[in-house]
């Protein structure tokens, strides 16, 4: 069943598919031919320097039953991995222990290097390295792609991105690797065991962004543990005395600010094992929606497209900015009519008492946390489609756009009705009930809507699928063909955002009203133990592999998580205040209580920045490690300078 | 009266003497030999790589009429300080007018420089070189200084430092230059006119620090001006409506979140044409006063001093901060003899009212204000002692307990009465004389203490001196000799650090009670012009020439400019929720005011720190420069990486 070499002049046998490329139905030969001889294209022209311009992989088409379809399987040879390793700044573990990024020429001073090892470099490195050398295919002279005269380019453009916008190029993914996919799986989640995710390996498989963030949910989890504990007693004993409420609330507030600084630790311990924390910065192309007036790019000096910064302004305030308040407005309109959901159910209790009734008192919240995930979803996509028309440069100015547009929306939409209750309403045991039914459906329809319901669509197409082959193989014998035809036809998994933002609003539940409801730390804690579990099936069954990812820390996320718990500062001290065990002990003068209260505020506050200035981001050790790097490279530069000073000095003198 | 070289063997003959070395009475013949072989060597031992170990300077000692006491002048060739800037990362502007770290190679790049251009690098620059290079002469396999068995060495240890702490050296300081000086003060203050100050020219002769400090100074009065010009008619008119007070206070806080932000801009625009911007940071040595066991440190892995980090936090925590609290304690006791002392003047005014009882009544408040200035400078002493004590490895750590201990100190010593007398005993009347008093009494004795007093002292020193030396010469035409002597019983300047530290207190001055005394501001205003002109005479007169000290900004400063902004929202807040007008607007209910004004305080803090982050900290084309230059050596990497991997892969396929 093995296919001849298409464009292929290299030496190497065993070739490894690690890529595929998808191109659209009907795509024409020319373009073919030409895109894949620029892939494997390794004659640097002319004796110039340009190797720039072609990537030197191997390509091979996919031959089905059916005949070619246009799909091709990329590869590359080990050394080209081990180039590729050294262009795009890997990070490896020397002999020593210690963490530097690898070059080919000091390749053996690294640990389990060997020349015949091919697992030196992980299988999703490999894929990362592939997918940096085709994205860097840039054009040369061309100004379209061949067979398509609109679709054009300029000197310097990459080609693949220019093929996806022109929807040439369906789509480009990496392949699974079904026995390692098994066995990660199998550690993970597949059998119920008490310990830690083997965030190493999924860091192997998956890359360090998706690592990252199944350690922080792991770890926000265990963090949320003791708020857990002493949650049950207060909610089973009702404990409702001024000065267990007051302890119960600062050491939440106080735990939330030290769980948020030492992630920063843990972080810093684990993307230094993973060598991230140490990789240079890439400079950031034009992401691919990016279009413009051809110009000159002040910093780099090339031709590429530009977008006046005015014009960007201006759809921001002018468009994005009235929409986001508009859609705010019509959050808080949908609000107002649960809440006279909310009073028709109480009258209609009031009128027939009866179990049904009192079952109808949940209802409009049920609805109303309904409501609030559909539209927060609708307006996911509106804030997509808003910013991407905003025509940001970078992809991170996008991102920081989108995740402002959709943070501020949904903090509103979720947090809206029980601040209202909380501070317009003071009705605390409507907060209690509406805090419990929101956190607890919002929980259900999103492990429902995320995992379990994808994942039982894919078992239900790879059934179909399989019957259709007329095959009764297991997924593990599936030869490479099947294997990719199924792949393909996989969700695309787009990123960590909205599992983040799940994280971040259920924090929000937990922290900014943790005095009235204490259990809401035991249910975040259950929920998220299942979350480990069905977020583990949807990376491995439901979804496309997705490209590794290498970074440092979870980024702005720090950031919305810190905010959050300073909000819940405020929102705690007031509520405390309202109690009315705390009102009695200032019986003679409110204002005494409301002084009390604010000032109680900003002393937390204030031990609050003081603690996120005292603690260290990285642990001692790490620090140590980096400084000794950093003296390291300033001593072989100094090195470098001296000795060239030496030979100079050495001329002067002796000539 | 030219005396003949000493240990030179370099065919340059134009010597500069750019820094003086003085060296104690009576420091052993062999030693002086050993230290200025040292300082000249440039022999490379024994053809292993050991040019760390010798300086290449040149040495002249200085010959007075008495003979030759043990000063010596330092210079060097135009060559060994070209190199010394490439090592030292000197960053200059080149041709294109970017700014770009000096190398030797890309010499011809840079703007104005030619071979023959000996001003191409200057005169601080030079200096700046020289002490680098002398700080720089490390031990290689001395045990101790020759003639002095108790002075220990150990290989790698900087002998300048250790000459230092043994007190055969007294001083290294660097020349001042007559007739450059000349100029800079006739254009700095020598005249009065409208204008600013000539940074540029300061930055070139005092460095970059001092330059920045002056350009903040300069920088902080104009920005104080809209402030002063909006609070005279509130003073003359006695405009004390609710809304009028309320915009007066809000301007105030956003004014000063803006200017703080807009500062970080102008810095950036400083420091960039000033090549400081961009300059790498050093590896950062011990400090001299550093003392431990010999140990191997982990970073470097050289031997040098190691002092257990354990212990230091026990000197802190269990030294320092008791310390520092019972001089807070100490502070507050005063206070309420202040108090004390008003209480008996008022009493006193009361029973003879008469134009001398009503004089009294301000006594307390300038006695106190002395009181405060004394103790404070005491404290300094303590504070320096006790964290020299503490025994820090680097400077910038040393530098930031120091600065935490005084600010704390100075903060509470200065404003606890003010805070006492506004929020415990609600004296409106006493504040504002209170405030006023402190204020111009510490502006007075600061201008006073600082520069005037000095400048006395050392005009009639100078005289003196001149009457011994019985010649009648002006400044400009003393010979060397007499300068260097002149000079070397000068002041030293010691840093910043306490003008920095006045501006400080000052500021907090004007923004706590802003609404209270809204004449603050142009006391601030008029204290500031005359403080550039006093400053100004005090660097050019009064002071030894400091070294220049690069630096990209202003460093802790900044924060803690920041903090007292922040913390004068919350006071602003409480004073204007306290005046009867406010009070008036809610007759019903003392709650809703507490309330209202709680809610426009967290209003007010969150608009600050969202303009904070908003406003970006460099301009945007210092922002596209910056990424150019890094864009540019990103790519210079590449090549060198692309090149590498091209060597090889032909080597690999024609072989």
């Amino acid at each position: 069943e093995m296919e001849s070499w298409s464009f292929l002049d290299t030496v190497e046998s065993n070739f490894r598919p690690l890529v595929v490329i998808e191109l659209a139905k009907g795509t024409k030969e020319e373009t073919i031919k030409w895109f894949t001889e620029r892939i494997v294209d390794k004659k640097a022209n002319g004796g110039e320097y340009r190797m720039i311009f072609c990537a030197q992989l191997l390509v091979k088409p996919l031959v089905t039953e059916n005949g070619v379809e246009n799909i091709y399987l990329v590869g590359a040879s080990h050394l080209r991995l081990l180039l590729g390793a050294e262009t795009v700044g890997l990070v490896k573990e020397c002999s020593d222990n210690s963490m530097r990024a690898f070059t080919y020429s000091s390749r053996k001073t690294f640990k389990h290097f060997a020349d015949d090892n091919h697992n030196f470099l992980t299988m999703a490195e490999c894929q990362y390295i592939i997918k940096h050398e085709l994205e860097n295919l840039r054009a040369k002279n061309e100004n379209m792609i061949p067979g398509y005269p609109q679709a054009k380019l300029y000197p310097g453009k990459s080609i693949v991105r220019r093929l996806l916008t022109s929807g040439i190029l369906v789509q480009i993914f990496p392949l699974h690797d079904r026995e390692e996919l098994k066995k990660l799986s199998h550690s993970w989640y597949g059998r119920v065991k008490v310990g830690y995710q083997p965030l190493d390996d999924i860091r192997c498989y998956f890359g360090e962004t998706i690592a990252l963030y199944f350690g922080f949910l792991e770890y926000f989890t265990f963090a949320l543990i003791p708020m857990a504990v002493i949650g049950i007693p207060y909610y089973m004993f009702a404990w409702e005395d001024y000065d267990k409420y007051v302890m119960f609330a600062t050491f939440n507030l106080l735990w939330s600010t030290v769980i948020l600084e030492v992630w920063k630790r843990i972080c810093a311990i684990l993307t230094y094992r993973w060598g991230t924390l140490l990789m240079k910065r890439q400079f950031e192309e034009p992401r691919p929606g990016f279009h413009g007036v051809l110009g000159i790019n002040p910093v780099t000096g090339r031709e590429e497209p530009v977008y006046s910064s005015i014009k960007r302004q201006l759809r921001i305030y002018l468009v994005s900015l009235p929409f986001v308040c508009l859609c705010l407005y019509f959050s808080l309109y949908v609000m107002m009519i649960y809440f006279d959901l909310e009073q028709w159910a109480l009258d209609y209790h009031k009128e027939n008492e009866s179990n049904f009734s009192s079952l109808m008192l949940y209802v409009p919240s049920i609805i109303y946390a309904v409501v609030i995930e559909i539209m927060n979803r609708i307006y996911r996509y509106a804030a997509e489609f808003l910013t991407s028309w905003e025509n940001h440069r970078l992809e991170s100015s996008y991102q920081n756009h989108l995740i402002l547009k959709v943070l501020v929306f949904n903090f509103l939409n979720c947090f809206a009705s029980l601040f209202y209750i909380a501070f317009v309403l003071f009705d605390m045991k409507l907060l209690r009930q509406s805090l419990a039914t929101l956190l607890i459906t919002s929980q259900i329809l999103n492990q429902f809507a995320e995992s379990l319901l994808p994942y039982w669509l894919q078992k239900r197409y790879n059934r179909k699928m399989k019957k259709r082959m007329c095959s009764k193989k297991s997924d593990m014998d599936l030869s490479l063909a099947e294997q990719v035809n199924m792949e393909k036809e996989m969700g695309t998994y787009l990123g960590t955002f909205d599992d983040y933002l799940e994280l971040f609003l259920q924090f929000g539940y937990v922290s900014l009203f943790s005095c009235v409801y204490p259990l809401a730390a035991v249910f975040a804690v259950l929920n998220n133990i299942t979350e480990i579990y069905s977020d583990a099936l949807k990376m491995c069954r439901v979804y496309k592999r997705p490209f590794a990812e290498p970074t440092a820390n979870i980024g702005v996320w720090q950031l919305a998580f810190e905010t959050m718990s300073v909000i819940s500062v405020v929102t705690n001290c007031i509520l405390i205040g309202m109690s009315p065990e705390v009102d009695a002990l200032f019986p003679d003068s409110k204002m005494d209580l409301v002084l009390t209260v604010a000032l109680v505020e900003h002393l937390l506050l204030a031990i609050k920045f003081i603690m996120a200035f005292v603690i260290p981001d990285k642990p001692r050790d790490i620090q140590t490690k980096l400084a000794k790097l950093e003296f390291e490279s300033l001593e072989a530069l100094k090195q470098q300078v001296r000795a060239f000073q030496m030979q100079l000095h050495f001329l002067l003198i002796h000539h």
